[in-house]
């Protein structure tokens, strides 16, 4: 087992120079157009993004003791072995599909917004993989994130912004499928114990995560960006208030506690991804971010004490109650959404049910084959 | 006692959940009208005051040993709670006084930038409240805040960028008002201590503070914002200067000390707010800085010497002479500017001495009052 | 000594004091003709350009365990001291030489971006100097840096944006400089040190750096702004997978350690810098970021070893292998660019190692003149 260990050690620098290499051979091939199309991506909008997939989820996932410095570490270097990925696999696409070319600003912020996926998974197998692993999840989750979405986009006529949101979803139970393959470690571990500057630092993270999720929600918006902003921004408001309601109630002292507020008080970002573009009034976003919050903070209960003992499921940072169950309800929202709006024209829902399935599918299966193969 | 505090604790998450309830039913009668009109707050700006709002604010009040988390997290929580309740207020505003809509980013950038008012107060009582208390006291001081800023507007002609940089100064002597009622706690307790690395997360949030407050100082000024940009940039690194200077000072080995920085490194920023959009040539930008800062240091002396075991008047984190003295020497350069800009119209400067006055008055009997019922 | 030392430090708040009244009885003088032509920096850009100073700078220092709040003060310090005399002194350039002037904003970005080259060499000299040396240092290296600059531009034809990309060249070896004439700290001193915390902080620090950098280096650029942002991107990701890579080939145990990939995770940014307005395709910078990469790490084990204990030279955070090698490498990457454009006109290839020499010399005479002076 140690040797085993040490072997696989021993191939980390290899195996991340030999990727290296390949995406600069195919960066030869792959960049060699060189249009000069303007962008729809401020650069502004790009930084935001850039920021909020460093440092928020860099340091969203250091409340852990250990794995303080080792979590904002690999959080880089998935980032950007994954954005190189990614940015490749969508030049293979446009030169498959012949599609005609995007500005290269917005070709890195989708790359930016697709690695979000990986690192949410990244956050469900924390702890439980060595650096091997995480490397060869990261390229094949980023390839199969981009078929499942070329899938939805040509089969399905889900549009490119909508599309995107899907990376809470699919990195969620795409972490969840590998994690189930590896065996839980001793429950009570000295590796889970977080401690107050740890749980300080986290706060820091989740700060950044909540601060420039509006910009996450509306950088892919062809039109109506504002809209998009001020409905996010409001869900997560009052999602943050819910999630110090709840942790006040459940606490027996009615003190705060950080792990609660940690996970509930992104959800109504998440939840309101899919439908910001298309809510009118703020009021439908403050419940749906009301909604995602009391589902996250019950599923967080529900799902520690009964369903992962059952399973032999571990969920290292709660990925499946902050990111899984909103992205959900968000789902949910948006076939509620779509009924009240044109509840007659049937065949328009029918798409979107589909759409739906299909993308649930695609992400189960795919994540179910991934978690044997690095497993 | 204990009882009655445990019985406190308990109605916290009654009394968010009914604050919650209230807001998304007033939101559903109150932006029912859905204007669509651009407003003239680009998204990076009403970023930058988000971020100095709970970054700046939520790390800058870490310094106390004890409240590490505590503080980040209730900032958080007022910050969401106030930002709901000020668009609330805006739009009776505008539905009572028939004034047509501004836009939706507008009204939310002004919502953040007024919630820096129960930010401030927040940090003059810190450690002295417990969280019902301090959710009264956001959802009082942002009602009255918005009364007092829209008798200034109606009444006394201040235009309303100009007033909405009085949230210093209704800030700074709301909260010091709040705290004079409470009692002050043990002088020399382990609460008020502050550690080194408590300290270098402090030093993070005032250097997010000092790094956003040209943001802050030019969001809402409809022309010139380059000019209030870098006459707050100068203003502001005036001042740090002569803070690092009094400290080198004042103590006796020559180092620089943490707790003096900290205040008088923003005073420039804050003194400046008032007259930065018609301050001609940034010298008189500089002077004013130097002469903030050195007002702060000097009254930080005094105050915790002389008055305030006098008055028993407790302010945990130095919110008087941090925001509540540059402000005030703000309205003396602006009244000062005036003179020295049309000195023989003396009907404008009645006009500039009287809303003064008005600002004044409302502030210091609105905030005793609110103290009285809070207490 | 002692008293020696205790003359030093009273000496600071005077010398603060003196140089503050020096700027503003300049700034009086030559601001007076208040030009209000709209400048081509964005607020957002002077924004990043300021955050990256600030921050990045501020915590990328702060891993040494004695220095966590020294560095990140002294360096406010030393920025907010260097941009007011940097705006200064390109204004007193543009009175001799009567160029037309620039918008305001420009004026503090130019300086912002000039005041890095201080920041750098004062990691170069961290720990082994007194406040008195580092402001007089400051003073007298933004002076000669611009000087050097202003000789490039007249003398040798160098664009603007590309000149100023010669702070990091021109930061490290000037702090080298300094750094040699003072002695050598008893090596494995408790000052130098680092904990675990401290590290984390510190790649806080890298990380601001990391994700501001293509913002630094497209600011000044004037057009090809997209061009520069995305071949800064691809060379700093290619650097990050490098600089994980070369830690677990380097350590034992294959675990990743924090000192290696602070150095090298920058270095392709420096390194792209001359060069990333004129690269074509990002291949190339994902090239040169992966030498500046190998360049750094071979560099900082070749200098530590062998040369430094030969020389005598402390270099305290490693500024020399961290800015110097990749900035070296970036104007061999110039001139090898130039070759493969246009290499049948040799006058322009003339001119181009012309101006390297030139700035080669004047930096490190100049560097070695004031090392003297303030040693």
């Amino acid at each position: 087992m140690s040797s085993n260990y040490r072997n696989f050690r021993n191939n980390v620098p290899w195996l991340i120079l030999f990727l290296e290499a390949v995406f600069i051979v195919l960066f030869y091939f792959s960049f060699s157009q060189g249009d000069e199309s303007r962008s729809m991506v401020s650069y502004a909008a790009f930084q935001d993004v850039n920021h909020m997939v460093i440092f928020g989820f860099g340091f969203f996932l250091t409340f852990l003791k250990r794995y303080g410095f080792s979590s904002t570490g690999f959080n880089l270097l998935i980032v950007v072995l994954g954005v190189q990925c990614s940015v490749l696999i969508e030049g293979l696409f446009y030169f498959l599909l012949e599609i005609p070319h995007e500005g290269d600003l917005k070709r890195i912020t989708k790359a930016a917004v697709s690695v979000t996926a990986v690192v949410i998974s990244a956050g469900a197998v924390l702890g439980k993989t060595n650096p091997v692993q995480l490397i060869l999840m990261t390229v094949v989750e980023i390839i199969v994130f981009h078929v499942s979405r070329r899938i939805n986009s040509m089969y399905l006529q889900v549009p490119d912004d909508i599309g995107m949101m899907h990376v809470h979803l699919f990195g969620a139970y795409f972490g969840l499928a590998v994690s189930s393959c590896f065996s839980e470690p001793s429950p009570r571990s000295e590796k889970n114990a977080s401690t107050p500057k740890s749980a300080l630092l986290s706060m820091l993270g989740t700060l950044f995560l909540w601060v420039f999720w509006p910009s996450f929600n509306s950088v892919l918006s062809v039109d109506n960006k504002q809209k998009v902003t001020y409905n996010t921004y409001f869900a997560l408001a009052v999602s943050a208030v819910t999630a110090f309601m709840f942790s006040a109630m459940t606490t027996k002292d009615g003190k705060f506690r950080m792990a609660h507020i940690h996970s509930a008080v992104l959800a109504g970002g998440v939840a309101v991804g899919y439908t910001a573009n298309r809510i009118q009034y703020p009021w439908i976003a403050m419940i749906l971010g009301l909604l995602a919050s009391v589902i996250t903070v019950l599923g967080s209960y529900c799902l520690q004490r009964c369903l992962y003992p059952a399973l032999e499921i571990h969920d290292s940072s709660g990925v499946h109650f902050t990111f899984g169950f909103p992205a959900v309800l968000g789902g949910l929202g948006q076939v509620v959404l779509l009924i009240a709006e044109n509840g007659t024209s049937l065949t328009r829902l029918g798409y979107s049910v589909m759409f739906h399935i299909g993308a649930f599918c695609v992400t189960i299966s795919m994540a179910l084959i991934t978690g044997l193969i690095t497993g």
